[in-house]
């Protein structure tokens, strides 16, 4: 069975680590964290280590911490010649010290501290730099999930902008009806069958074929009504912009 | 039992008539359309009109046409003291012909061509000048779905406004999201779940708590790396604008 170690402790880790531990294809040996009291909740204390220097032996090790501090814990490793792989969608293979065999185990979600997520849906993107070791990544991924893709670093850096705009802008956008809605006296809920059905839509429909609104039929009365309504500079600007985007490449 | 009329044929129009038809609880007793041969797969033909003068007798008459179009279409009906409502999210209830008794039945959904839509999940916001009426609409809407709304006209349209934000501007970042992808030769359907996923969140996390991503992390060497990355100026654009505009309100 697969011996996995992950390194780190926040969002991702978390949910990596409880996933891997409940499937039965793959043994979680250990998790390392600077403060083993965040995962305190979640492990008994014979399987959490702050210490480098006693990180167990394992067949994966996942570095799992912010981007920036990805190649420095790997320069940290106490060893060589093991498959060490980091989870970031933006930050490069080789990023990671070369005395290892390097790969990288990266989960194209977003993750919330207080929301499970069901990993068998979350897709897997997988790269590495021996052949070899890839077999042995894909085994650890087919257990955790159903959609395991093999992406390159610069597909993957790629994909990670693509994730910020349908993710992280998506969400703004919610962001920004919500402030419209609270200063109406509305409640944001009333909108939420409709940002579902928005999502559910492009997995049926491309987005270009799935766009409706007064953008995309130029209604020039209901978008200036519109702008008229706005007083936020902010989302007036926003409005515009986005509109025009829409026309051009609608 | 109810007596329901529609005028129009588009996208809403069909959507509401087939949904009450399909209730119990309420009759559609006629559908107009200038060009009856759009309904023709939908109901039989002495159900559909193309006449004005023709029309049945009705408790509610539903103008669903386009927002530019209501004011106009609500002069030309021949009676007068009737209930007649629009579906519009953005045309305010006095626009009606003041003949006869006005009203809105606004589903807040987007609707699709090609999609099936479960009515039941669709939030109803009605309007009406007379109380009684609004009574009227109560008993069509309940019967409908499960969420109903009294929503004056003013809010109703920063409501319509906050739907294009959450709606059609969220569409358009996974339409952004899937140039990129095409881009490079990653498929789009990847990024499903993770669209699936943000959508979800914000029916328990309120969008600012829900907000992940380089942008909220202030992590200047992604959003630097991201910017590097994106060839297409509205693109770029976009994206620094939606960056600072997350950082201003997160």
């Amino acid at each position: 069975m697969l011996k996995v170690v992950i390194i780190g402790s926040g969002n991702v880790a978390q949910h990596l680590a409880k996933a891997i531990d409940a499937t039965g294809q793959a043994t979680l040996v250990q998790v390392y964290a600077r403060h083993p009291e965040k995962l305190a909740h979640l492990f008994p204390e014979d399987r959490i280590t702050a210490s480098m220097e006693n990180l167990a032996n394992g067949d994966i090790y996942i570095i799992s911490v912010t981007d920036d501090s990805i190649a420095e814990v790997s320069t940290q490793l106490p060893f060589e010649g093991r498959l060490v792989v980091h989870t970031s969608g933006s930050v490069s293979l080789d990023q990671l010290d070369g005395k290892n065999r390097r790969g990288v185990f990266y989960p194209l979600q977003t993750f919330s501290k207080n929301k499970a997520i069901d990993f068998s849906n979350v897709p897997l993107c997988l790269e590495s730099e021996f052949e070899n070791d890839h077999a042995l990544l894909r085994t650890l991924a087919d257990a955790l999930s159903k959609t395991v893709y093999s992406i390159d670093s610069k597909q993957r850096q790629a994909l990670h902008v693509a994730a910020v705009f349908v993710s992280n802008f998506s969400n703004h956008m919610y962001a920004l009806g919500d402030a419209i809605c609270q200063e109406n006296n509305i409640p944001f809920n009333v909108l939420n069958p409709l940002i579902t059905e928005t999502a559910d839509k492009v997995n049926t429909l491309s987005p270009i074929q799935a766009q409706t609104g007064p953008a995309i039929r130029h209604d020039q009365n209901t978008i200036e009504r519109h702008l008229d309504l706005l007083k936020d500079d902010n989302q007036r600007n926003i409005y515009k912009i986005l509109t025009q985007s829409i026309q051009d490449n609608g």
